[in-house]
């Protein structure tokens, strides 16, 4: 009997979506003792778990045959109704994911082939290049920093092209951490429309701002301005919790049509018994929950900026997020962020190194921390492993 | 400002995932006052919602950080092991996914791409139809019926084309509820092996069994006889409760590595509090479970089929099945099912036409008519209104 030959019955798309060597370095984080800047995950201690138990039981005991039925592809119509009362929207125009990240997906189903222009960030976020690499488009991207991306190689790039979508962070960016001044949304937002060009907006960060107040986001000042061309994404990931994996997706309706139909063949529908309980869960206290996780999250920043100031070298620069849950780090031009990697796990601390974050290569000399999971002792106790590991690579005159 | 042209940006893959007619056709069987057989929706009545209140509260008050937290792509590892020692596989060889139709749908992903075969069934099920259609693979088809596939065709298409996986649903198949026999599945197995091609099975009905006991699947048989080209598909759908979305797939580890690559950027992983919730509930009386619902779909085929026996006029043909939730219905030649959908609302009662289950046309005269939801009272209802809008439709030498 002969073996089967699976590469040989791998069609294209199997061989866009290689394994990152990103996740193979990142199964090192795991090692016992290692104190983890590298993940993405929410800060434990502020997931609801006793109003989950709560509601979970409430709701299957009394709604079990709803909560545990097949549901609409659309989601769940009382949580597209609560999704588009607070972002001011029609209900019909909501769609619930499973995670932003099947959003990304979706769109990348919808909007995406072999060859076609996506304009993206660089860097960006490391989800998003993996969904739309799975249908081959060519990434055309534009340098992002601490006010977001630069409008000039924007404009140049909508001048030469036009990509199916520009697909952009501006609040608390991943993984660059930056935050898109008013002037500037107003800005790109001129040269959206000018060129006709759909944006993907993904703002799951969208409540963890440090500031006054949240920024209108694209979205907002798009649609006050008459433009239909943004497309929305955010998640309840960051607020509540993201293993329920509830998130969703706001679109014109000729838009969100397609994405529906894409999403009955990618999985049906959204888990019913998570969508109810994230309703259940948004409906008490949101108001307090939100000033909770803002507070839980600057303090975290904080006690990280403070120790990156007392412990980093000459040559290494970092930037002050103003919301969300990252600090993107600059190495000295020719220090490897993968190298440095390398020396931070032998000193028991981790963190993801930036290149991957780059739809189209560089950024080697860049990184990502994150300062979500941890208290203000490992923060400040992790931060000095970093700096050692630093020591061996710097130049002379950096340090 | 131009309105945005949205049908401009859509790639390739938009057009391939129409709306199908079928899904336009089923909002009228949710009509009030319409007795519908059209849903594969499993009966409620067998959720285990006390069950799963005790255990989800459990879970989120005592282990809450895990089960809110972001979880492995490959999926809850207990869970895994569970699969595992379930089936007699490595729990390495297993991925848990969100819903089969997830399953399908990253195997469209890895396996196909533009004008690559594919062979099913005809009829097959639809949603995997629609999962792979979005790829735009060429479909292969053989006819299937009471006893599976027609051997002598499919060994006529494996003669002329390679097909990159044959997608078959050997036991109480979707919709046309036909049982393989074992010998006939060992003769297909020979084929397969011959030509040294890929199985994908799915086994979503695989304990809905009205007999004495299971038949060996597919990839029993094959890890048997020491042919690893069989991947196994099945689902917590139709034994727990559809509405939590976990199922799962077993490949050997070369072909499971890339269905989990492509699941990390289709929704990163299945919601973990889903598939706690799903161990627990299977680590408690799972066999008594099983044999309870075994005899509810047992009780409700035996209903349908007495009520077709003494209501259905000459010339109308029906499978008597063996297991599963559906009966398969021919109606004489000629006579469209889809016309017969129209009076049948008419009367207030609902099935699925059968034509959409066909991958290249055919079966106008076909339709699926699910037992699952309903009691024999309205089961019997039911049929007496199917027949009145059959009377019109059928010759008058049928009657």
């Amino acid at each position: 009997m002969k073996p089967v030959d699976w590469s040989s019955l791998f069609g294209q798309g199997a061989e866009r979506i290689q394994a990152s060597t990103i996740r193979e370095l990142l199964k090192l984080t795991q090692r016992p003792g290692i104190l983890s800047f590298a993940g993405g995950l929410p800060a434990p201690e502020l997931f609801p778990k006793e109003e989950a138990a709560e509601a979970a039981a409430k709701l299957l005991r009394e709604r079990g045959e709803v909560a545990l039925q097949y549901g609409p592809t659309e989601g769940y119509a009382p949580l597209r109704a609560f999704v588009g009362a607070w972002l001011g929207v029609d209900p019909e125009e909501v769609l619930i994911t499973t995670g932003s990240q099947q959003a990304l997906d979706l769109l990348g189903k919808v909007f995406l082939e072999e060859g076609s222009p996506v304009l993206l960030e660089a860097p960006s976020y490391l989800g998003a290049i993996q969904a739309f690499r799975a249908y081959g488009p060519r990434f055309l991207t534009v340098p992002t920093g601490e006010e977001g991306p630069d409008l000039e190689a924007l404009r140049e790039a909508l001048l030469r092209e036009r990509p199916r979508f520009l697909y952009l962070i501006p609040s608390f960016q991943n993984p660059a951490s930056g935050l898109m001044p008013l002037a500037k949304r107003q800005k790109l937002l001129e040269l959206v429309t000018e060129a006709g060009v759909v944006v993907v907006e993904d703002d799951a960060y969208r409540e963890l701002y440090f500031g006054e107040r949240r920024l209108p986001s694209l979205f907002e000042l798009a649609r006050s301005a008459g433009y239909e061309g943004v497309i929305y994404l955010s998640s309840f990931s960051k607020i509540l919790a993201p293993g329920l994996r509830v998130a969703f997706a706001v679109a014109p309706k000729e838009a969100l049509k397609k994405l529906v139909q894409a999403k009955q063949g990618v999985d049906l529908h959204t888990p019913t018994l998570n969508q109810m309980l994230v309703l259940e869960l948004l409906k008490e206290g949101l108001p307090a929950r939100l000033e909770r996780v803002r507070r839980v999250y600057r303090e975290k920043a904080q006690a990280m900026l403070e120790a990156l100031d007392s412990a980093m070298p000459q040559g290494v620069r970092y930037t002050r997020p103003q919301g969300g849950m990252f600090v993107w780090m600059e190495l000295p031009e020719g220090v490897s962020s993968e190298e440095l990697f390398q020396k931070a796990i032998a000193e028991g601390v981790a963190f993801v190194p930036g290149g991957p974050f780059f739809a189209n290569g560089g950024g080697e000399n860049t990184l990502r921390l994150s300062y979500a999971t941890m208290d203000r002792a490992r923060i400040q106790e992790g931060v000095k492993r970093l700096a050692r590991a630093l020591e061996s690579l710097l130049p002379l005159k950096a340090r």
